[in-house]
């Protein structure tokens, strides 16, 4: 496996409606769409598209929901026979009222566990993948995971928008944040120096990835590194940030250097943004590379 | 089978929020909950709750919620092995926002076809129940099972709340359809006059349903027969027309009078009302009669 992720999996059901609706009435929807989410599980099918071997292996439970999402992982060519299956956990499960001024209204449900579990997957499997992909979800089983990638010299790359747990902080190789999420934990607005804050010895490399105001990365030299975002059209920026991650992690798996990984996530998710959906648009490898090529 | 049920069958997951939620807002929800309803699945959970042996061989897809239809009908103990599966049916799912209030706010969408198929379930299927049970569902299979079930001399019992086929309305032999319909049909606000009205030589019945204002009923004889609604609390009213046709129709496999199956019918609904939910009030056959026995 090049990538195995134990992070969270969600389902959106998108409620397209032809006017936000008043409390109390009934309405016709125009169309109901079901869509996965999650920060781990749409880095993975990021990571998929773009050509790399992937694995899930965060906890799902016995509901329909957890089945919809293996499925779902599975149709875009996800390795889900390490999944967990555990009595109490259920994803994240959100309904999404899409109304033609564009505005989401979000009525979401957490009722179970989910992200990595404290005993499984086995140090084998954690051990036998080439990078380890960990989000906010399930931090015990974090911290047992990257304890065991670590030791085997396996890099960890993280996404967090919520955790700060210290000894997960630590672990991380690759921590790949927004500047949102960086901000809060450095105490700063610069990006630039909120990367090198979170930068320390033991890390690889960070990135604070700040939308369409491009991405600002540190390896320990200072100042900063930055890349610009591509131009595009955006049409929905649902989960770009996601995609950029998994784009970085195959991008890991690949040899290619920081500089040309932060490039290639960045293109990515600028790819992705320019269709409708939270994953619909992530491109292949070949998709990216020509549009790098053609002199964005 | 006593019971043969061909309507329709749909899923409501309510969606219980701690307020009615503000446009472009994130709220977590308290508790979601997925229940089945429909006129015709309803009413044939009813009769099954009440003793009879039923089948349901209306439309259903190869989606999710026609699965989940299924499965929910046969815990019910109704015989689904007569099933109709056609690669356009969906049936009408909708996503009810629950607010303190007790304000519903329903958001439904109709994807594909429902109800009765055009040639399915076999005329020995149609021919071997002793009661035929159909809904507004499906018009041009509702009147061939209708034709076939009268060929038979098998009775018809319908609910309609939107249909007015003159074919289809002529060929049901027990009517049972709400004030508002009747009045829509017959252009008299007047349920006794109404259910008048709709009876012909052919019909064994006319019943407009009032709710808690009672029920009245035709025979021939003029002026209608009425039936007072029993005095419960209600918590939730939800289904009770649908759970009215389904004792009805049970009562007439038993061979009660009509007099009796109005009666049986009312105090069945009645009980229902005092649960929350479209189905979860509804009572057993001993529960209904201990309730008549009780001198309400």
């Amino acid at each position: 496996m090049d990538i195995l992720g134990i992070g969270s999996a969600t389902v959106d059901d998108l409620l397209f409606v032809p006017a936000f609706p008043q409390q109390d009435t009934k309405m016709e929807i125009l169309r109901h769409e079901r869509q996965g989410g999650g920060l781990c599980a749409t880095a993975l099918v990021a990571a998929a598209r773009l050509g790399a071997r992937v694995g899930f292996a965060g906890v799902l439970g016995h509901d329909e929901i957890s089945r919809w999402v293996a499925d779902d992982l599975a149709g875009e060519g996800i390795d889900v026979s390490q999944a967990v299956y555990r009595e109490d956990a259920v994803p994240i499960h959100a309904h999404i009222i899409v109304d033609p001024s564009g505005s989401r209204t979000i009525l979401y449900s957490v009722d179970g566990r989910i992200g990595a579990d404290d005993e499984l997957p086995s140090a084998e499997v954690i051990q036998s993948s080439r990078v380890l992909f960990i989000d906010d979800f399930g931090t015990s089983g974090n911290i047992r995971a990257a304890r065991l990638a670590r030791a085997a010299g396996i890099p960890i790359v993280a996404d967090f928008e919520l955790t700060d747990e210290p000894e997960l902080l630590q672990q991380v190789d690759h921590l790949i944040v927004s500047a949102c999420y960086a901000g809060r934990v450095t105490g700063t607005a610069d990006p630039g120096l909120a990367a090198r804050r979170l930068w320390h010895e033991q890390r690889a490399a960070v990135v604070v990835t700040c939308g369409d105001q491009g991405a600002w990365y540190a390896d320990g030299e200072a100042p900063a590194h930055f890349q610009a975002a591509f131009r595009v059209e955006p049409v929905d920026t649902t989960g770009c940030g996601d995609v950029f991650h998994g784009a970085y992690a195959a991008a890991l798996t690949w040899g290619l250097s920081l500089d040309e990984r932060v490039r290639f996530a960045s293109a990515t998710a600028a790819l992705k943004a320019t269709q409708p959906g939270g994953r619909k648009g992530i491109p292949t490898r070949a998709a990216v590379e020509a549009f790098l090529m053609s002199g964005q």
